[in-house]
């Protein structure tokens, strides 16, 4: 049995490469590709199961609202969800969780797993810190997952009693030792062939472990997106960030 | 309220450094350093609450059962228990747990974290590959280590229905694609200079995990022993191996 | 003063990265860009003074006998050249190296910079092993840039008089210590996501040194045919690979 | 025929492992160990051919003095040489070059090869940046090698002719960046388990370079001292670095 799928902006650079993604894949098979103008009706005569909604801010929330209402789950990787958004979608869904939502800003599930795993590793090391590397047109360092991944960090140690990362630095060039968040400081590189990449280092006595995540083009998404369609007919409600999906 | 610790094997290499751990730090306190020959009514004396065991085959089951009979909890480092051994240790702990023992084949704790992470990622990736490195002293390739890790990884994916790795190789010099453990390639670098390191890589569309564990010096262990001595109290029993006490 | 280059094989996917990155450089002036079955007196017509030539075996011949008798020079990326056509090539540049040609099998500068520094490094250590990693549907293993990297370590090796590499192993699994290059070994990563990537990685007490090349997308050799275009005025004559130009 | 070998401040730490260093070495003869106190004409004595001053800066002049009127080569790893110093040290080698003098601060051979390819890669580079890792318990960040190496980057970038590194950041946090060495980002992390590793990075369009320096332990500088007693036969006067001594 096969996942009946359905793709929303379907002829944007991500939803393509999702469509791409879903026809390669034994387990699911692609019965609708709907974009700008095209009738949501489309989903119920081919019987969609699952959506995959990788639209704009102006549309999603119609897109949601007729989804849950015909019994469609919807797996959302569209921007702009803000705590008002969330709580009608939440309402739509329903007391008994009618509907089934996944609501992510990240589906690198490289991404993803890096940062649930920087969390749960925390409490277990004297030392922590972040280098991430990208592209030199990225306008802003450090990037947003690297800010992400210390905030996880800094509570992790906060949560276990642990104080302050040792650091004896009293001579240093001004930046040398990168931007602190919470704590943990965090230096991000700019350099030419690279995407996005990004260093979580932990140190203890003798050892150290390091999580590295390397997205080396802009598809990474795509098997991320495929777990949240193969799992969320078993996620009641709405879900947000694909973390809940993993079991880690 | 500081833990009233007691080493056996205290003048052994890696018992010495258990000490000097214990000494460093802040919530622990050093109460007896016993060593071959010494009586053990000395842990009595001094009120010892965990003893870390980092002696030898011949001495650590009257060793156990001298502790688990004085309500002084065990955590042990030292290698050479069967199945047979470990049945003799739960019988010793009693029915209801009254003994609290931890026996660790591995304590250092990014090892273990790092074997644990590559169970729990590999399910979401269709590549796992296994690099690790070390002196060129050591007599066996791939290492023990290595060989489990990929154990681990080759168990998730079965579990999870993932088929084989993709790899369309034909034509290969013997060996390049490293040895074949239940389906994961295991790669062995011998390197002068290096003391023990290993890379898990997991990789999916556009982007790879890597998880990269270093062993800077032989006192790597002292952190995980730390963990041993500070959780024991709330975990009733024989427990095998250090994961259990991670709570990942 | 820009020089004025033409692309022959422009329509191609390898040439029409060329003709973009001739168009972003300030100091190179795209005027010719040829393909199957256009006349070549169009380079004479727009002046081109350096053709770059990604063709095919079957035209790349012409093609330079052409440019060779009209005071062009050329950047050949195409394949085929076996000592034969060389030596008609050295032929038509004449005896006063009137003609200016480079033809090299890798225009990836970081692979050919990272080559000729490992047979720089490699009579300073006691150890060498290269390990590579490639998406799984690379067909050899391991690929002829780590082959050829273990050869020229090995070389260097000999000719310092250095011994054998210190490997005490004794217990391995089939293919653990990877392929045997003239007494380097050498490793394969077959990796979903990766794209090509190698570490050349040297070792001595206490220390190692790693020299690291990754490739993220197929435009990386565009960089390298740029410094061909922008030396080879001051190189006569046939040069056989990049790495001549690079004066390292 | 093996060299013969004196070891001056041979019962310091360093001085010891070069004693070490140098008795396990098959074409080395380590024929007298001085420390402080002890009368040099025990070189004389011994026929000692190159000595290693690792010392201080008190003694280490009257060293120099004493073997260059001797006829013995010196290989110095003692700090405090100011211009002054040297100045003096070249006089007493004389007009001819009789007297043989290494005087290097930094003997860890790895990193003066990463430093010195680093400046050989930089031109053909448009992205340069460096990142050192330290224990915690360093003083200084960036380290002073760091430092060395992004003004060698910088420098050779200017000298070829290359514009600013490419950088887009417009939002930062403070530090996130690094600091700026002539233009030049340095990152330094400071890490519990660590000891000292460095990572110079180079990118072009598609593809980086990365140059990983590793120093395990405080033994690293040894290949680097008997590379100098090896060779110091064949270089006159009074050499400054190791580099010169490399042939790269």
């Amino acid at each position: 049995m096969t996942i009946r799928v359905g793709v929303l902006g379907a002829k944007g650079r991500v939803g393509s490469a999702v469509c791409e993604g879903v026809e390669a894949a034994d387990d699911l098979e692609l019965v609708a590709r709907v974009d700008h103008g095209d009738d949501l009706q489309v989903l119920v005569d081919n019987e969609v199961q699952v959506v995959v909604d990788f639209t704009t801010p102006g549309v999603v929330m119609d897109n949601l609202e007729f989804c849950i209402g015909h019994g469609i789950h919807a797996v959302v990787g569209t921007t702009g969800f803000d705590e008002e958004r969330l709580t009608q979608v939440r309402e739509w869904c329903g007391a008994e969780g009618a509907g089934h939502v996944l609501i992510a800003p990240n589906f690198a599930i490289s991404a993803v797993l890096a940062m649930a795993f920087a969390t749960q590793a925390a409490r277990f090391f004297d030392s922590a810190e972040v280098v991430e590397y990208h592209h030199p047109n990225k306008l802003d360092a450090p990037s947003g997952t690297a800010i992400h991944t210390a905030r996880g960090i800094a509570q992790a140690r906060k949560d276990a009693g642990l104080g302050p990362i040792p650091d004896a630095t009293e001579q240093t060039l001004d930046g040398a030792r990168g931007a602190d968040v919470d704590g943990v400081r965090v230096h991000g590189v700019r350099m030419t062939g690279m995407v996005a990449h990004e260093d979580i280092i932990f140190g203890a006595q003798g050892q150290t472990l390091t999580i590295r995540q390397d997205s080396y083009d802009r598809t990474s998404f795509v098997p991320g997106v495929l777990v949240g369609v193969r799992e969320i007919a078993s996620h009641k409600g709405l879900t947000v960030g694909l973390d809940s999906y993993l079991e880690i």
